[in-house]
């Protein structure tokens, strides 16, 4: 059927993409129309059975990954020919000739490596997330690459939980923010679909292992774990993926309520509700499905478009539809998604770049690694948990040393973190030759003391070079290995041995700054304790080793903030600074009547927590307090300043309490957040403008709803300067 | 008023109750009906509020208790002459002449204390629990109390969750029966109300904390939680307590689908709801009300009928009726289940012994401590958790000492566990005389070597006494001011030094046994590698001591199994044998991508486990596996035998797994158990007759269900000679 001239109308880029859609709908027959439903892994046309396949046109989709922990078991590396020649078999051996999505898991960077996504949420700025997001599209775009399965925002208050590092934190309205700034990112270029995952609940796992259930309600999703969901949608994003845990019991993957009367009707979602890795496949373990048929009839009714890897679609959906048991108007809508997807990116268009000829051959190689941005990522994810007077560190005088001491000294790799399948190693500098350029590059200080990098295989011969040193800087931490996915732990403390290390090096080391290299909030209470400064760091992506060394020497400015509450121990979670008050709140003091008799119940440090050096003045209301419920907008203005000699880039944050509604709602949540550069000596006002719908949520009856009444908004919650006005909703 | 010669048909015993109560209702003024549904704590006539409000018919109800934390303060116990004191009062005084509720916190015990609630879920033994309940009502009844706050039904998977030691642990099938047979008994005089409580969630609070909030979904609380809560009411309790803690966002005292269409329409409960201490108050700081008067209403509508010490009831009620905002129905409605509660414990009667006269002015004092009941559940709530061979202990040969040591050696009330209020530590026989006693007793051992017992004070001094020891007893664990409610730990380990101690102990011990004295379960899982024996015992109560030295000296045997997995640490909770499967399984070797990557995600120890002795067939079907979903019956029966030299009565669980259903079910949950008296030497054969309706759930239309199907059922779980057999339903 190749180069068959009839004209076929869903080629032609003057139709409206629906009305495109329609005429290939109308052409395809049932085994076509499930065909685009089926995603396999690694479709390669060089093996018969996949050959066969696509030519009857039975593959809508591609997956390119290394199994289904992807992001923990590297591969070898996407490559535009292989993509290419796949594209070719996909159009050339079909009766339709349609070229597949090619999906891949870009998460926190393509080549160019931007620090984990919750170290990205450290910085709690969506333009930078943007930017990381686009780059990620460009390199991504330049493979052929048409389909990430990013961002993940999902909510977290569990550190236990792998994934939290695949996350934006904890914070409903920061997830959402940044969840839709990585959308735009990603999809600016329309070349290629984001995917908000995973709907819903997923970072509830029960225990914070990985795929458990989930227990919670509709109004706490809604208020909570489905906003960052809704903010997608209203964006744009062109996918969204399934959660594989259940909640309350249902698998996700057979969530009729919240995927097709949620997300679909309520929501008005257009796009492709893609499985989640055999999520499909897996309802026969969740025990709701017999057999993978049963999985199948369940997913396709509950709205799952496209079944990833499971097969389910492909053995039994149109036998499905041929014995009455699922109505066809159901595949025929799935299709229908699935192929706007396609005309949308341009796929059906002649010269689209994502196809063969339409790009460099050489894909993203050529394009270089975005130094630039990779660097002003990590800056803005590091955050300075305590400095007592010892950041920056003074190069070592003459006769003098600098220790750097921990594995990470010479790490590569280990700095990209979880879901990395294309970054590559080499291009990192590590820790330990950056602070050696570093320290170079300060005039004068080439010919004075010495660095000495030690990895710490010896602790013995560690702590003779501490004894020495003017300064010790410790790298601790988690190896990516240990976090993403079902990656759980059950002891969120430094890995086996790091902090009896930091103890001795404490009581031998005249300055002590532990540097912690993570893929989630650890409990550091006693670190903060033995060093004389702690930086969080994530996994700070391609150039975490140059911006680490650069913020130690004073070279560049460390501006994150937590996007996650550090907690004191694994007995501690969840917790979360948006904790509901129960009918017998924490007292102020935190430790009285606090409800652990060992412990306080508040966590060791909380979101929004780092070290910026600005003062806040008083939170003003601009106009007036009073606030109609229907259409009114509460304006509040601070000056904050800058009297130190750097410039910073602060998330000011405004914090809201409603004290009474219909549901309990938080102690404190996040209701909005400005960015704002502040140069050195200077002051700025920060200015915000909240609908009064901000200050709504879901009530018992689940809608949403805004209520007349009172309500306080903090900037600076958890500063010593932080001030708060009240607004009425009238 | 007083002696009124008008015929007063509610105090005429020869109608019906609901005639009786009928014309009260219609003889009450709305400020007298109100007053059925206020509940002051400690109410004294010879406080003159009290008294004006007494003669006003104010009062409902009164709770005799030391504050809202009673289980953790004790007070100067309950007096029959003050209690006569006051319904003479309430009577004499007002214009009805109706007497009192008396409410007191009777939980595992009023004189005679039994085991706390988990140690006598250990038993798993109904008629024991029955018995203690009979028991304690005798002894309650005796000094006028009319009502206890008892059992508490929740369901507990999280032992940070210091309410634990009031629940019967983590099985819905074994809190429903040992609940239930606690009203039976409670309840079986007609003089006692017993309450169900908390409805519904509380054991789930956020990270164990107590009154936190609850996330949750309808369908797993009807699987899980409200099992107990349906049994309690099927077996006619009289009174059901609303939870603190919010669900899905919705505080339980403002909970109207769950306390009025639920509990109180769906399943016909025609008793009294009761608020928890000042609960209906604590819906403002929930954030759901604005204030008292708000709060009033919500939990008038939601169906709470009586409000226990927050006032809101007294002060806006009929307020809230005359102005309309409160249908008066409601009121009515609620005070007819007050005084119906009243007809029914004949507290109207002519005569009744709880009320003056009625009784020994003596009141439960009298009556003396029932030491065969007491000990008798004691030795079933002995959990043995390890004996390599050490067990029973012999006693010290000439020459030698046997070592008792823990701060618990001389402790009175400290055995006897959170929530008594009436209980005498001076009737405690502590364990170190009773480890004496029973030496001295065992024939010929008197002039033998000696028994050192330590109290630990000085660590260094134990050591010595431990390196001459042929054996050294250490006792360990929590004060009861530990657990109890408002006593969550983050840590769940034994209290500080403990464990320390315990290693000493092991590097000089020649034999190391340990008892574990506990209000929840602990993580001790270097307490078995280094102890030679390992004893849990909860807090035992009374007899306790006793028990201990008999159990450790082979008089008695201790035949409890554990009614809660004991955790690993706190970072693996909540944990329960009953997980739901998710979409990846955990593999049988439950450490092979076992969730967390740094330890097994399985239970230390599960549910169930306890060493009995016994040998267990295999499990046989008796007639076939068909089981029609309509009303019928499978029938299963296992031979056990005990070759040992002591009796024993043991529980002989049967767990089932449902392998396909519309909602995950859990990998395996206990359907049905059979406690068993087996003598020494001999078998019994045990019959199991399971009703189809026990393999049924609650669905997606949170309606119950049967399905046809397959069903795994098992016997021995978690033993090596463990059995299954499978049945069919129909």
């Amino acid at each position: 059927m190749i180069g068959t001239p009839t004209y076929r109308p869903w080629l032609d880029p003057e139709l409206a993409a629906q009305d495109r859609v329609a005429a290939l709908l109308a052409e395809m027959t049932l085994a076509e129309l499930v065909g685009q439903l089926h995603q396999s892994a690694n479709v390669d046309p060089a093996v018969a059975d996949d050959a066969d396949l696509l030519a009857a046109g039975g593959i809508g989709s591609t997956l390119l990954a290394s199994g289904a922990l992807a992001g923990t078991e590297r591969d070898d590396g996407v490559d535009r020919a292989r993509v290419d020649a796949l594209q070719r078999a996909a159009i050339g051996s079909s009766r339709l000739g349609l070229p597949l999505l090619i999906a891949r898991d870009v998460i926190h960077g393509h080549r160019t490596i931007a620090p984990i996504p919750l170290g990205l949420a450290a910085s709690m700025d969506e333009a930078l997330v943007t930017d990381v997001a686009r780059r990620a599209a460009l390199e991504a775009s330049a493979d052929g690459i048409t389909w990430t399965f990013a961002p993940m925002v999902d909510l977290v208050e569990d550190a236990r939980w792998g994934r939290v590092a695949e996350s934006f934190g904890e914070s409903p309205l920061l997830t959402a923010r940044l969840g839709t700034a990585a959308v735009r990112g990603f999809q600016e270029s329309g070349r290629l679909a984001a995917c908000a995952k995973h709907l819903v609940g997923y970072g509830l796992s029960r225990g914070g292992r990985d795929y458990a259930g989930v227990d919670v309600g509709e109004i706490t999703l809604r208020n909570q774990h489905l906003r960052p969901f809704r903010a997608a949608v209203d964006a744009g994003v062109h996918t969204v993926m399934a959660a594989f845990s259940d909640v309350d019991g249902i698998p996700m993957h057979s969530h009729r309520r919240l995927l097709r009367e949620v997300l679909k009707q309520e929501w008005g979602f257009g796009g492709v509700v893609v499985a989640d890795w055999n999520g499909i496949g897996e309802l026969v373990e969740h025990g709701v499905a017999a057999d993978l048929r049963e999985a199948a009839r369940l997913a396709i009714e509950a709205g799952v478009d496209v079944d990833m890897v499971s097969g389910a679609y492909r053995a039994h959906l149109a036998e499905l539809v041929e014995s009455g048991e699922v109505a066809r108007d159901l595949v025929v809508d799935a299709a229908r998604r699935v192929l706007l997807l396609k005309v949308r990116l341009g796929l059906l268009d002649p010269g689209c770049p994502a196809l063969p000829g339409g790009a460099p051959a050489v894909g993203s190689r050529a394009l270089g690694v975005d130094g630039e941005l990779a660097a002003r990522a990590a800056a803005a994810a590091l955050v300075v948990l305590e400095d007592d007077g010892v950041l920056p560190i003074a190069p070592p005088a003459a006769g003098t040393t600098l220790l750097l001491t921990g594995a990470f000294a010479r790490e590569t790799t280990g700095l990209l973190g979880t879901w990395v399948l294309d970054g590559d190693g080499a291009e990192v500098v590590p820790i330990g030759p950056a602070l050696r350029s570093g320290l170079a590059a300060l005039a004068g200080q080439e010919a004075a003391g010495r660095l000495v990098i030690d990895t710490g295989g010896f602790a013995d011969v560690t702590l003779r070079h501490a004894r020495e040193a003017s300064t010790t800087i410790a790298l601790v931490g988690e190896h990516p290995w240990r976090s993403g996915e079902d990656s759980a732990v059950s002891d969120v403390g430094l890995p086996p041995g790091q902090l009896e290390v930091l103890r001795a090096l404490a009581a031998v080391a005249e300055r002590l700054v532990v540097v912690v290299l993570t893929g989630r909030p650890l409990a550091l209470g006693e670190v903060l304790v033995v060093a004389d400064a702690v930086v969080l760091a994530f996994h700070p992506g391609t150039e975490g080793g140059a911006v680490i060394a650069d913020v130690l020497l004073g070279r560049t400015r460390a501006t994150g903030h937590l996007p996650m509450s550090l907690p004191r121990s694994a007995g501690h979670l969840p917790i979360s600074h948006a904790e509901r008050p129960s009918g017998r709140p924490l007292p102020a003091s935190a430790t009285g009547r606090g409800r652990y008799v060992d412990s306080p119940a508040t966590p060791l440090l909380p979101f929004g927590a780092g070290s910026s050096g600005l003062a806040y003045g008083p939170l003003r209301l601009v106009d007036g307090s009073e606030v109609p419920v229907d259409g009114g907008t509460a304006h509040l203005a601070l000056t904050v300043t800058n009297a130190g000699g750097t410039d910073v880039r602060e998330p000011v944050l405004v914090m809201m309490r409603d004290e009474v509604a219909e549901v309990t709602r938080p102690m404190r949540e996040l209701v909005d957040l400005a960015v704002v550069d502040v140069p050195a000596g200077t002051s700025r006002e920060v200015t915000f403008a909240l609908p009064a719908a901000a200050f709504g949520y879901h009530g018992r009856d689940l809608r949403h709803r805004v209520d007349p009444g009172r309500i306080v908004l903090t900037a600076g919650w958890g500063r010593p300067d932080a001030s708060s006005v009240e607004i009425d909703l009238v």
